[in-house]
Formats: structure tokens, sequence, C-alpha cells
């Protein structure tokens, strides 16, 4: 998917959602563990559900090889479950030397076909770049994570004067283009989306935190939209767990649509 | 495995060689392609063949998720293959905020058997400590890494004076100690494990790098290795694709036996 089609998608929808299927076996509805597959199964229920008002679903691969090869199923069959025409991430958090890189960049996305996959930067430039060899593929790169341990480094000052996130992005950005490139931004730090936009103006963010983490939706647009959205804001627990009972999946659409309808007025303004 | 159980193993055996189980299924010999799960099967020739040598085993889990469900049950079956006695570390490189890396240690020290799991440090404390909150497992944290973009970002200078690295491993040593912590540190970048050792002179510290990645075992050694050797050095491709006909077995044992014997000599100086 190109950023152009993202955009449209965004505007058509009135969405800028990404579901997390951070599908826990321990969490989900009790009947559910009858099925034969029931990882599977909730996901299945949960994008029936929530698919008209997504525009992105990512789910975390720790939560899929939590169970082994039969969560890597799992995996495999919720990807392809998911309609074409929404955007896919695989929140895995990879990245390795050059030639263990390209290794990961093809489970992802040769024998998965996910539209993308989150990045770790710590091993710099010939960790990512092997994901960025791929057509009409994206990496997302970790900047400023929403956790309170994103603290501990990210925003450490280097003898430049500038954070480590913000060093995280200068230089990666000259491995990609805000075509094939997004950044990972916590809605925990909205402070941090403003300085980033100065950096990046055209690269599209994803926003995990949103939701059970404690972010706001409205901060984060105010420092972070740009003239395409550039956005992707993420709720993972908030929606898939709204409910424990037999109606978790009609619950759950009823969690994404009240955002999307938040996310529908907030667009009018662009 | 404690730290005595190890250092008491490198005395027996006389070695600290990890062999790097990174078995990319189109650089096996061919003749292995007609087995039922070709990557079990090279990894079973290997272990027989170098397991006298060596005192960890290090699968690289990109390799096996490129081949998918399918890669994963190789994985399991190569760690159950592996001799009691021998530590072994899930190469990984995982961490994410706490919740998903407690799904990510239930993964690799649960579901799987591993002593050991290497993580990346960019997410902080929270991101670490739930692979720290087994009893007789390891972390082996990413410090200074052997690849050539590992200079992109570790080297960087913060506003403290040190480098990223160094306040990585400083900052980390908190969360745990040298009984459930090691780092990971380049043999390409010998200069950097002096200073390692003056912020921690009593952990392991993984070393890849010797061998196709350009590093030097003595360097290595001598400015790395503590009263309990301390080190774990790692070779992968130069030792399992040392050979592609059908004696690929005799030859990495040959190439390990090799590595053990230089290793011998230097344990001897302890």
């Amino acid at each position: 998917m190109t950023r152009q089609q993202l955009f449209d998608k965004i505007k058509e929808k009135e969405s800028f959602l990404c579901v997390g299927l951070d599908t826990d076996v321990k969490k989900i509805p009790h009947h559910l563990l009858q099925a034969k597959d029931p990882v599977f199964e909730f996901n299945k229920q949960i994008i029936d559900a929530t698919h008209r008002y997504a525009v992105a679903y990512k789910p975390n691969t720790a939560f899929y090889e939590a169970q082994g090869a039969k969560g890597w199923d799992s995996l495999q069959k919720t990807l392809e479950y998911i309609p074409a025409d929404i955007f896919t991430i695989a929140d895995a958090k990879r990245a390795d030397i050059g030639n263990t890189s390209s290794m990961y960049a093809s489970a992802f996305f040769e024998n998965m076909n996910f539209d993308s996959v989150t990045v770790a930067p710590y091993m710099g430039s010939d960790s990512v770049k092997p994901f960025l060899a791929f057509d009409n593929k994206w990496v997302i790169l970790l900047a400023a994570t929403s956790n309170p341990g994103g603290l501990d480094f990210q925003n450490l000052i280097t003898s430049d004067g500038e954070k480590l996130y913000e060093r995280v992005i200068r230089e990666s950005a000259k491995w990609g283009d805000a075509d094939n490139l997004m950044y990972v931004v916590g809605a925990t730090r909205p402070e941090a989306l403003a300085d980033i936009r100065k950096i990046v103006p055209h690269h599209f963010l994803l926003i995990p935190g949103v939701g059970a983490q404690g972010g706001d939706l409205h901060a984060v647009c105010e420092y972070g939209m740009n003239e395409q959205c550039g956005l992707l804001v993420n709720s993972s627990r908030g929606i898939i767990y709204s409910d424990s009972s037999e109606n978790f999946g009609s619950s759950a659409g009823i969690q994404a649509q009240k955002i999307q309808i938040e996310m529908a007025e907030i667009l009018q303004r662009l």
C-alpha cells in the first residue's frame, strides 16, 4: 500500500484507527476455548466487528510466539482474514545484523504478506535497511515509545544537544523516505510530537498508548497531524478486551466506532 | 544454569565456544533437502559433531521464523536435542512494553526451555525486567554489537560524556546482576571491552563476530576475560558452513575443535 492509498483510505473511512490484535489466550472469552483455534476465532470476530472503523490491524507477534508453532499458524490465518484494503503491521520489533535482518524481512514480507513491520533501531543502519529493500513494504521504526522505560535511554541528550530519539529519527530518515518509513511515537509523550514533526513533517507516525496506557487522542492530533493525516493511532486492550462475554465482538465494534467518530470530527479540520 | 556451573563447564571442556545455529535452508547441503525436516537434520549433525567442543549453542530465531510454523517446530526439536549440560541461547533480540515482554519471556523460557534470550535495550527497564523475573534464566542484553551499524547510535556520546552502550550497561546492571544478566559485545570492537570491564567486571559477555565477521579471539580475550573466564565466544558461519558436502558434520567438528584448542591454551593462563 502506498502513502497516498493509505491517506485515501483514511479519508474514505474517516478513520486513522489501528486495532492492536494482542490476543492473549488467557484473556479471551472462555467459550472460545472450545474452538479448534481459539486465538484465530477471537481475531476473526474482532475483525468482523471492527473492520469498518479501522484502516490498520497490528498483531503483536509476542502473543502468537507464546503459543509456539500453533500461534504462528493463528497469526498467518489472522493475516489472511484481514480485508485486503486494510494496512497490516507485524508488531515484531525485530532487528539484527544485515544478513539476519534479511531473514526477518523475508519472514514477514514474503512468507507472510504483511504491509509493514516494526523495527528496533539500536543496531543501526544495516539492521534496518534489509526491511527497506522490499517494494511496497514499510518499516515502522521505534523512536519514542509509550512505556515508562521509554525514558531510560531514548531521552538521553547527546553531545550534539539532541535527544537520542531525535537522533534516531534524523539519521534513519536518510535510509528511507516518507514512502517506506514510519516511526513509533507513544501517545503518552505528546510533547515529543511537535519536535518530531520538525524533523519528519511528511512521515506517517504509528501512535500506540491511547486507551489502556493513558494517552489522549486530541493531544496527539494537535501536535502530530500533518496534511495527509500522518497518524495511525493504535488501540489494543481498550477495544479487544472491552467485554469478556459472548458479546465481545459487538462490544469491540462499539468501542472502535466510538474512536472512529472522534477521529471523523478531527479529520474534518484537515 | 548458574554462573558457577557455567564456569565449571568451561574448565571441564577447556572451551568457552558458543556455536551459532544460524541455519539457513538455502545454505545447507543439498542432500539434506530430502529429509523430513532438513533444518533439524542439519542441526542434529552439527550438534553431534561439535558438542564436545562447545559450552553453548545459540540458534538465531530469524532463520527459523523465516520458515514459519515449520521453522518454529525445527527450533523446538533442535533445543530438545542439545545435551542438557550445554547452555542454550535464543538469539531473538526481543523487547516490548512490560506485559508484552512477559509474553516473549514465556515463549522462550516456559514454552521452550532456553537458558537465556538476547534482549534489545532501546525500550528500557520495563521491557527487560520481565525476562529477569525467571529463576535460573538469563538475559543477554545488546550493548556494543558487531555489525557496522552498531556504530550509528551505540557510540554516541551522551551529555554525561559516556558512550550510549556504556550508559546502557551501567543503567541495566541495576536491573539484574552477574548471575542473571550478560551483555553482547562484538568481537569486532575489542577496544570497547576494556572499558566495559571497568563497568561490569564480573558479568559474562557474549562475543559474536569471531570468524566470518573478522573479529580476533586473542584480542577479545586480552581485553575481555575475567577470573571466571567471563566470555562466551560465538562462531556461526565459520563452523556450520565450513563444508557443503555430505561431510559437513565432521568438517564443522574440526573447525570447532580448532577454536577449542586455541581456547584451551588461553584458559591455561587464567
